[in-house]
């Protein structure tokens, strides 16, 4: 039976994070991941299925988080509206913690091919459950994949913005000034 | 000094498409295309940085030829009508022996996890091209990056309707088609 090891998700990813940052990406193994954390190869794998996917951690939550709104939205809202209110629900996520952690994920990520491509398949993860749940609410399509890009696009644009220390904005009002940024731009493209 | 050999770039890409079909993406070795295609794995390597990217030759053509059509667009364009421009571009290297080869490519690409994620890191290139090129015409963020991305949208379901080898409409009829409605679906977001 494996040992019940506290925290080894989170110790895990923190691990993964400093190594990347410390001596890169590529030169960075498993086991030196698993020795940092304090912890073996064998538990590494039981929460992870490769050193690409440790810092994607939290992905599908955000997911079930972001689809569970849509579904949730009052029927009148439109599909802007309701991906605007997906956006308002993964807002608790984002917490100073999880802030310092990501203004250090970001020049790990850009520094990795690898991880660049992972990020953006995490990225269409999260615009095709957005997709789906504005189907379920009866939106068509080439409109719900629209939609959904546009809160993807929001997202990332938020992203960036909270995870750069110096800024003073909240995550919502970031998620919400992007998503306005893009309406408006939908206005402009003709 | 090396041989020179008569189309390797193509025989490589069509032995490794037969070989991916025959017995998946996972299972076929570099070795194996080069010895399929009368080549060497040097050869290989020469015109390929690994076994994923074989299958994303063109790319970098088509890359280039959005970016251009986008450029060379007359200036009361819309950014729109020069993504529209640019869809038109690359018509021409849709070609009846593309088609098939493209019916080939489909459910290989469905079925490997990795290509997938080189197949959507290979689409944000191109839209990240003609995003740039858009900026060129003082298009500003987020329309111009807005723009690419219906662009790319309108291409990949054209892609998608012309590889189906029962479709009857030409490679510009069905690109124009997708743009235009995507630009009806930006209307109906709000």
């Amino acid at each position: 039976m494996a040992r019940w090891e506290p925290n080894a998700r989170e110790r895990l990813v923190r691990a993964a994070l400093d190594l990347f940052t410390e001596q890169g990406y590529d030169a960075t193994t498993v086991n030196e991941i698993a020795d940092r954390a304090g912890l073996t190869k064998t538990t590494f794998f039981r929460h992870f299925p490769d050193k690409r996917e440790v810092l994607f951690a939290g992905q599908d939550m955000h997911a079930r988080l972001l689809a569970d709104a849509i579904t949730e939205a009052p029927s009148p809202a439109t599909p802007l509206e309701a991906v605007g209110a997906a956006l308002d629900a993964i807002t608790a996520t984002f917490t100073d913690d999880r802030r310092e952690f990501s203004a250090k994920l970001r020049p790990v990520i850009a520094g990795s091919g690898e991880l660049q491509e992972r990020a953006a398949f995490k990225r269409a993860g999260l615009a095709g459950a957005m997709a789906d749940a504005l189907h379920k609410r009866g939106v068509r399509e080439p409109t719900a994949s629209l939609a959904a890009e546009l809160g993807i696009r929001a997202f990332d644009r938020a992203f960036d913005q909270w995870a750069d220390l110096t800024n003073q904005q909240t995550f919502t009002e970031l998620t919400r000034h992007a998503l306005d940024e893009l309406r408006a731009a939908t206005a402009a493209l003709d």
